[in-house]
């Protein structure tokens, strides 16, 4: 088991409180990070320290000692530019060169959100793979492909590894339709995190976050890499849920859900598909 | 032939001062803009307006009533992430927000650095396609991606039509050894930016700027949708630049050359493909 | 009727909230946007936006598509010049080249306090018209002229529509004795802003924001452009409030009141009138 | 004659270095500053500091000691609003509380682009009076209105003095047929400098700078306070510029001249008195 | 008795609190300003606004008109230096100038932290005097020892008298072991303000915050400047006390207790002095 | 000999040009950083990188893999406080944070105007050791004892060696009278840093930069703990510079010289100690 401390930044939110307190359980010796207080009690040998992801060696500080960092911090929904520019850019620049300052592992929250603008497969089309094309659905998503693909940079000029973890809909319970394909349980993300501390080995890697849901919209990752298959199902919920679906065609039809019509300044659902046979 | 004004940025740099030469002899009405002063005499019609990329009004201002902006301001090598990060990032944002309320059509001035961590193909093996996973080569690089991939969601959720030119060595002449693949002349690159104002449709489109170089690293790409052949070839100066190899192992593997081993803090050469079999 | 949806800054302040409510009842597509959060239910169609007004960008997106701008946002009261100069100074600019780019009319919440050191009339002395000279009596108010004149360019130079409300003392009742010169009821601030959306033509207009009070300090203004006659009579209060005069003699002197004295550093009640005849 | 120290502002421009060599010829004990370096050498007993008008206490120490301010700092032409925003407005408020701290007079180097969207009289048309409206044709001209405006605050308020000259033309020689109006010649603006300072009194004056040119645009103003009257007269130059007229019908009409059409986004010299008789 | 109003900074803090109602009581004129809202009943006569230390002019303006300020504004612990420099360095650097503007005399809240890598003092070993060797214990420390030295400056430069009062623990009751030694008791604080005030000449001064402790840790100082002596005694709260104790070695080798250890990075309560004879 | 690279930040000036000519003579590896261009060749195998002391990890990044920081960066002479507080402050902390992560050790180029208000020795009177109070002449010295002062903190809490040069007058030649007690050579610096990067142990240092000048004003430090000892005398030079001095009393008065009376604002070289016996 991993014996260097592990840094978990954004740890006052939900997914942040959650992996506090299942990793101090496991173990781990921890060390928090937040721009806000930390609500709960402190798991054992574990330490806060409040800090803005802007404050370069503020940031670079807390990962000292560390062998992994857990990037949970940043704006977490789709905000105007200017509120994601600093913690989602520049914070994540200085997390980065924590990680290569310590030869830390990065394991990065990105989203779904790099990929939102991809339709939603239907029947049996194909599952969208790792390594398709990035079409994220807002700057909120577009601020998570550049952390993804500065973890490919540091890793091919500096040997830092990284994990890249492509959030679904990780709550509690699966909350709408669409989550009986992106829904991704507390416990499979608890496990998971361990995996990434944990693998021997990882590179730069990709992994879809998502529960063992059959009506899943990804494929292909590298959660070989890592060792873990997700073990819940957001089919355990499908009688509660199926029915909540938006009338927003749009929504309905790009795998980004809600995000993707958010400010869509034209009429009646268009998509560029629509116009003409450029993708 | 493309009636509105045409916004070209950082046009007091090396090609924006030859595209404002070149569009404006062939007619086009111009609106130039950058942070430095522009050198040369003004073409017939044009207006140049210093501005900074940073001040969001000023320069959505300069788009104004322009049907198409050449976007080549920002930083053009590669800095410290803290120098990249006011132009290439929250500047480009005012770009496209200029775009987007003009209805105009934005041409990017994208790089090979958004790929430089890809190996030069040796042999016969196969060229690298518009559609390959970005690894760029620095911050600059990356922030090209991010610029490309903005240009990726503009035109998912809101129309704005845009091709990302990949620019791989565009001076004067052919300058190395690695040039042969890579080069760009000044009137293939005059001749791309007039298609991509004058094509009907583009869509999302990616092209390599690079001329027609036998040797060339990439394959693949939207030039068909712009109409667009270059016709110079980097072979007419082999004889000059062959022998212009530097000693720097890990500059000649991969295709964006010296930017690649820039602060690489490993000894002799280290690739992290060397280590393991993770890419 | 106005068919735009119509933009409402300031919207969770005291005014911006009855104001919404007023306007979603009368029929109008409603956009609200304030720096903190909207308190109340939205009205039927109405969206709210949380943002800043120094965010350029931020700013000038929520007025998209709008016919007329009711900006009642940036700070309401006398502060520090430093509190001052970004909302109301930055901000305003922000909102006027919203309106220039949608072709908007702008209302504008300026204040009796650009005219707050106009002394009191005293019996049949004249009344003051709109096109009096300014005399601010605070940094507030002098922001507030700062934003009348921005609109006297802007409709100049280009073609911006504007009316410049002098609010009196809007409050649900009259406070004090000063208010049954200056008070402006509710009910006739939501009249006036109906009339401000649909009156034909404004372009510049000023008009002093004050019910139909006799003991009014006002004379002359553009009221018979948008064809407005206020209904509430402060009078009605006289009893309650007649004896509610403060002590100040500077307060009691000028039409700004209390406004007029802070900070105020001679002695006595000094006024620069009573040195020499020069004003 | 005056013995407390004048500080003067904008030291390094034309003006600046012009009034810094005749007063300091006159025997005044100079301060001066900028924020580029002084060119020319000191006047006897002169000191220059450089400090840029944003860094608020550098600019009150400044004025430490001093009677007089003359404020001729800041942008001084039509720029974008960010440039103009903190020198000239922010700034603005630095030098009036330097003054108030003082119990110094100021001087201040206001403009005719203040009331610039007047017309040109025409014939025996009234001239326009010191209290006319204010017009400002651009963010420059808005910002001298400002300017003014603080000036009558501070004196309402605080009792600081200050003397506002709406310069018009001021160059070695008049340039063009508009100036045979709005000239003031160096010798005048320097007597007239030498008045504002001397003059037993001033309150919050306003005075037309142009010398004594038969074909001026402007009429009554405070001159008689401080004593001064013009002695140049651009007829000497008619001969030279009375041919120089712009082909802008815009730019003729009004009294700010060029200023007045910059930018201006309305086809074929439009005017808004044109369209209706709103004024 | 001091007739000048007196200036508290941080007057919402707890010193600041208890610091406004005694000095009320007694009768001063009090002006008060914090970064927070003052939460309590304001003293007969006193006077509060709101204001950001960082703010130049909103800070002088406070102190215009006083003969004493008494700054306890800032941060009080210990905290990253980001968070340090705006209010404790550029911040002190405002109540200086206002100092020497007003001819004032400054009061700053210094701290035992600026020596607190001192021993503690064993048995008879002797005390620390005021004109010891600085030992700042973080970057709160470090800030305190700028501003006494700033107090120094003034004083050598422009004649601004100071008082540095290098508190120990100022609570209500003692709370610890290391209290016996340092606390300092509110009445007694509040007695020496008075005396800071009063003093007919302090020039530059350093007091030791502590009440008549038999076990204080401090010797010489300034006090007899000023004509104070403590009255209250630790010892009377030695039953509670004496075994609150940590485990920490660093924290109960230094006199500045646990800001000492505070991101120590060494194992085992390392010393430098334990390393080699360099002190 | 330190077979890790040195750091030498300020490397474009006066004194850091000499260092890097000397040092790279010398065998060692240098990395030079500026704000400025390097003007000179760089010696061989140097590397230069443009930096702002003011960008965090820029900064911290130069330092990666060095053993010796010498930090001759940051304004060198007195300046408004608003230009000292960014790089000699705030940019000082920069460099200390990488000097403990790198765990090298820092040179700290401070200077006599720590100390610049202690008088002159007269006759036999004891000289200045280097534990004499800080008695700094302005916002420079007060920056540099700030400097000392971080030294002596990251010694105490981290472990990290720093020497602390206070230089004198360190010019080619020396320049006046002054200089016969405080001349610097440029021989002895460039020996003196040799000995601090060699020095087997050096804790936290303080020596006197002057070269061996019978006329010092200063006596004890610590060089014996680096094994320097000056080898030039300023007596060489007496002829020429003994006639050079400023009638000013205070300049002459005080070891600063010339810094001491800026912006003094007593008349007639008033000092503090005259007005009663309060030092």
């Amino acid at each position: 088991m991993q014996k260097k401390p592990v840094l978990l930044t954004g740890a006052s939110g939900a997914l942040g409180r959650m992996l506090a307190r299942e990793l101090g359980a496991a173990g781990y010796t921890l060390r928090l990070t937040d721009i806000s207080p930390f609500p709960d009690p402190l798991p054992a040998g574990a330490k806060f320290v409040r800090a803005d992801l802007n404050e370069a060696l503020a940031i670079v500080r807390q990962a000292e000692g560390c062998g992994t960092i857990l990037h949970f911090g940043g704006n977490a929904t789709e905000q105007p530019f200017e509120t994601i520019i600093e913690p989602n850019i520049r914070g994540l620049y200085h997390i980065y060169e924590a990680a290569r300052r310590e030869g830390a592992r990065l394991v990065f929250a990105s989203s779904n959100h790099t990929i939102g603008f991809h339709e939603r497969p239907k029947g049996n089309e194909a599952k969208l793979d790792f390594d398709c094309q990035f079409r994220p659905d807002g700057y909120y998503g577009l601020s998570k492909v550049y952390g993804e693909l500065m973890g490919r940079l540091y890793w091919d000029k500096h040997g830092v590894e990284n994990v890249n973890v492509r959030i679904g809909s990780c709550t509690p319970k699966p909350m709408n339709a669409r989550a009986l394909s992106t829904w991704l349980s507390y416990p499979d993300l608890a496990r998971m995190m361990i995996r990434c501390i944990e693998a021997e080995r990882v590179g730069h890697s990709v992994i879809w976050g998502a529960s063992n849901n059959p009506a899943t919209f990804w494929g292909k990752d590298h959660r070989d890499r890592i060792g873990w298959q997700p073990q819940d199902n957001a089919e355990d919920y499908r009688a509660e849920i199926e029915g909540k679906v938006s009338g927003d065609p749009v929504e309905e039809r790009y795998q980004g859900g809600f995000y993707t019509p958010i400010e869509y300044s034209r009429k009646g659902g268009f998509s560029p598909r629509d116009a003409f046979d450029l993708d």
